[in-house]
């Protein structure tokens, strides 16, 4: 069999896997929503065309967008994940001990259930007893919650359609609202080679907000490009200097691609990338 | 135009670029070459259909190949480089100033022709004054020189077809031999996410060889799964330890992806990898 099921980006890339069968497409008020078996890289979610998990290498994005907040945050507690309705970060959010209570906000009841239905090993988790998930608008939840927070995660797709107002100052003033005092904010900022104005503007807009900012990367198989941006914001933690690679080594969490050494190197930054966030 | 042309990798992922037109395609005794235009990448170098050199990102992996060495290295004067008949390493290895001497070894005269006729801004520095290219086999050109070198870059294809001995222990045996006393060597390593094994063969192949082994990564738009692995061993300076920052600063390179942050940084392995390198 030779089917592709391919991604095309700004028309000028794309990215195919091997197709071995389509598992599910369906359609919510927001968006398509669609699982599909591959020869290579296992199960992968689509929503709107795009590749958001693949089984494959998933725990990449997931160990980096988790695990770097609340490695930084001197005690985890409670944490708010906003989008990734899919589940890997809540999964990953619960290897701390320390978290009581992990709260997923998704605008979109498809993506959930279709991530419990096919994809049970990044999904599973949103069945913890520390895990609540909210079918509802996250940038609203943030908006008006009295919770509070010791870390946020904003685990969007890209900035348009319904993510759009994850990507704006309004929302991150509400972020900072709701985030306790050592609070911080981690969130997916785009690509660094083909979307250097997502990159960008999400360190304007988080840098008259909060004290601290900063900007670290990663590399997968599934996102146009590999390599991936996301942006750090607290009210104090800095992410390199106030980390201790000890408390890494210690947690001794089952894991495949952090560590307290790709931690730090994650916020190495390539010097176009540096120039570009005015460094 | 809707052309596309995909590099399919392993049968099971493939990379498409939108071609504006092609430019070129011959064959060599040894392989196809191939120079085509695309939309949002500049023109592309292609060997055997396998995309070798983009001009939008070609200045990561030649950056990352010739100044990490080249900086680890306390005072390069004599660099060789097998394979990379495209020039671009051998651009980035006459940016610096103590280099008196770049041998360029390519086995295939149709790569460097074509690179000078279409690639001009990779290809340039062919004609400096400082380097020699010699089109033969660098497999037996380590063999028999005579000359020595302080930095061997090996900038190869995959371990198949013409590049299948340069991942090999009787070439890397050659090497220590041309290298001087604090001599190092680094080498396209292979995918970590598609062919682990290569990493780890060479890995394996370095270290009875090398008092020195280690491994760093770069990602960039044009090779499968975008993160790409280099080999590094030396006769003794380590590359992180004995790296010395100050001297990248004091350099001054007109560089867009490498300075000491992200030198550190490359050496920072995820887990997955680390496991495979036997840490």
């Amino acid at each position: 069999m030779s089917a592709w099921i391919d991604e095309a980006y700004q028309g000028i890339v794309r990215t195919g896997f091997r197709l071995k069968r389509r598992l599910f497409k369906g359609r919510s008020p927001f968006q398509t929503v669609e699982v599909v078996e591959t020869a290579g890289h296992g199960r992968l979610l689509l929503i709107d065309g795009m590749t958001m998990v693949s089984e494959r290498d998933e725990f990449v994005y997931h160990e980096m967008i988790a695990h770097v907040p609340l490695f930084v945050h001197p005690r985890p507690r409670r944490v708010l994940v906003i989008g990734g309705g899919d589940g890997g970060t809540v999964r990953e959010v619960l290897r701390h001990k320390s978290v009581e209570r992990c709260v997923l906000v998704e605008i979109d009841a498809l993506v959930v259930e279709t991530s419990r239905r096919y994809l049970p090993r990044v999904a599973g988790k949103l069945s913890d007893r520390r895990c609540e998930v909210r079918v509802e608008d996250g940038v609203r939840f943030a908006a008006e919650t009295r919770e509070r927070f010791d870390v946020v995660i904003v685990d969007s797709t890209e900035p348009f359609g319904p993510a759009k107002e994850l990507f704006g100052p309004k929302f991150y003033k509400d972020v900072r609202r709701i985030l306790t005092e050592d609070g911080l904010v981690v969130s997916q900022a785009g690509s660094p080679f083909y979307e250097i104005g997502t990159v960008r503007n999400l360190a304007r807009i988080l840098k008259p907000i909060f004290p601290v900012t900063d900007a670290y990367l990663f590399t997968n198989l599934t996102y146009p490009g590999g390599l991936w941006a996301f942006a750090f914001a607290s009210k104090g933690p800095r992410p390199v200097k106030d980390f201790k690679p000890a408390r890494v080594k210690a947690a001794k969490l089952p894991l495949r691609w952090y560590d307290a050494d790709v931690h730090a190197g994650a916020f190495a930054l390539p010097v176009f990338l540096k120039r570009a966030l005015g460094r």
